[in-house]
């Protein structure tokens, strides 16, 4: 039992690129959070002799006293039936449900691999891979004249949250988010900043505590005046009166992952009716 | 029965920001090619108040001739016992099987909202942040002294994918991804350019059809000597021939999208034991 106090071995196994059986299984996993364990990624195991090495792996690993979990999001029955033979408790992600949908549509499933293809829906890829240049040709206010063309856009002080945020709305959501960096000049005004004025509908700030901000710029330039926790407070809270006369959705972005605030984003478009679902 | 050739609606309903029920509902959704489908969106449905809006919902479509269905994450159980109530087939993602986990670690799972939280393992989240500021920084070569602290360099000529793949190793992976786009002045060596000549264990070439090279950089470029079928042809020629020289591993990404483009880089880092799992 030499395998007793070691990181459990958890086996990702698709037929594709494996990111939907590792976000299950992570998913499921994090209830367990005093389980040491170790990820052991197969994508693209999508026949017989590929399956029948990953129960080779599993059976060394068993044989020296581990306890390894195989979690699968593939459909092939050969594949499946393959796995199934594995000294190893297997978690079939998709099966029992597809069965379920089977009665659903009155129809039977399009089983084999490929069928869960990134590009099948090519229109909605080509849209990500449009806002994603998007989003980097507006990076950081460069971008002005795109304002118009923006689904949303981000305000917020240098550091807040702005970049990774717009990024993954194009990556995953193919939305186009453009930035707009508050600075010194847009605190000394009353309004709107000139070039967002027609565009108001667009806007959403993002805040931050100001000494995760310190924390965060000390990093990228420490000792400077744009670092100083005195510049942050006061950026912080200008930036926050600013949302507050304009009436701005604000997300604080402190303890927010890009996930949640693209989440609170992809809320705003589909309350006002500018985004579908 | 007004409802019949309507587009279904699909409930994603989620405790935090619906991700993953949405990606296991579009895994197995996508095996029914032929059903039209609608996306509605419920995330941070964390309580039984939450719930039973979405039950109301669900309840008016039914009554208008829908069938509804309803996708959930949630492992609280008095949000499960609210949607059961709902006139729909409910797809619990979760609850069999973190039943199946229970006996596996002979330990109950932690219930409850925010069990699965994007920033819980903040090292991981900081590692990804990190890295995305990394790919922003060394885009498209400007950083040539950053490879050092790449983990991987992608090779390829202009617009063949090496952004978008950067990025999305950052923001999912926390992968550490440079860039090195080739251009006239390295097909007319016959080595390594010359920045990567000591990270030649890090490179990763990426190659794709020269027509489609071609319809993307005309997007960009009408009608320049940059988007020529001549141009695009010439360079991926000396590209791939570079990569033969030196034996790179090679992904063509014509028609692979950044996740599969991705998958085929970690595979790599893997195998090179320069990433676990």
């Amino acid at each position: 039992m030499s395998g007793w106090g070691m990181p459990r071995p958890v086996f990702i196994v698709s037929d594709h690129t494996g990111l939907t059986a590792e976000n299950i299984a992570r998913a499921l996993l994090t209830h367990f959070p005093g389980q040491p364990l170790r990820y052991l990624r197969r994508p693209f195991t999508s026949d017989a002799q590929a399956a029948q090495a990953v129960v080779s792996e599993v059976e060394a690993l068993a044989a020296s006293g581990e306890r390894p979990l195989i979690f699968t999001t593939t459909t092939q029955p050969d594949v499946l039936e393959a796995l199934q033979t594995a000294p190893a408790q297997v978690f079939d992600l998709l099966t029992e449900n597809l069965r379920l949908l089977e009665g659903e549509f009155a129809e039977p499933p399009q089983l084999g691999a490929g069928g869960h293809h990134d590009m099948q829906d090519s229109e909605a890829y080509l849209s990500r891979m449009e806002a994603l240049d998007f989003a980097l040709a507006t990076d950081d206010g460069i971008g002005d004249k795109q304002y118009g063309l923006s689904d949303v856009i981000l305000v917020g002080v240098s550091r807040a949250g702005k970049t990774p945020t717009s990024l993954f709305l194009a990556l995953q959501h193919g939305i186009r988010a453009s930035n707009y960096p508050l600075a010194e000049d847009d605190f000394e005004r009353e309004g709107l900043p000139a070039p967002l004025e027609q565009y108001r509908s667009k806007l959403f700030g993002l805040t931050i505590d100001p000494r995760r901000l310190h924390a965060i710029r000390t990093q990228r330039k420490p000792g400077s005046k744009y670092a100083s926790i005195e510049q942050c407070e006061y950026e912080v809270r200008r930036a926050s009166a600013l949302f507050a006369r304009l009436g701005l959705p604000v997300k604080d972005t402190t303890s927010a992952s890009v996930e949640e605030i693209a989440a609170g984003v992809l809320a705003l478009l589909r309350q006002s009716g500018r985004l579908e679902g």
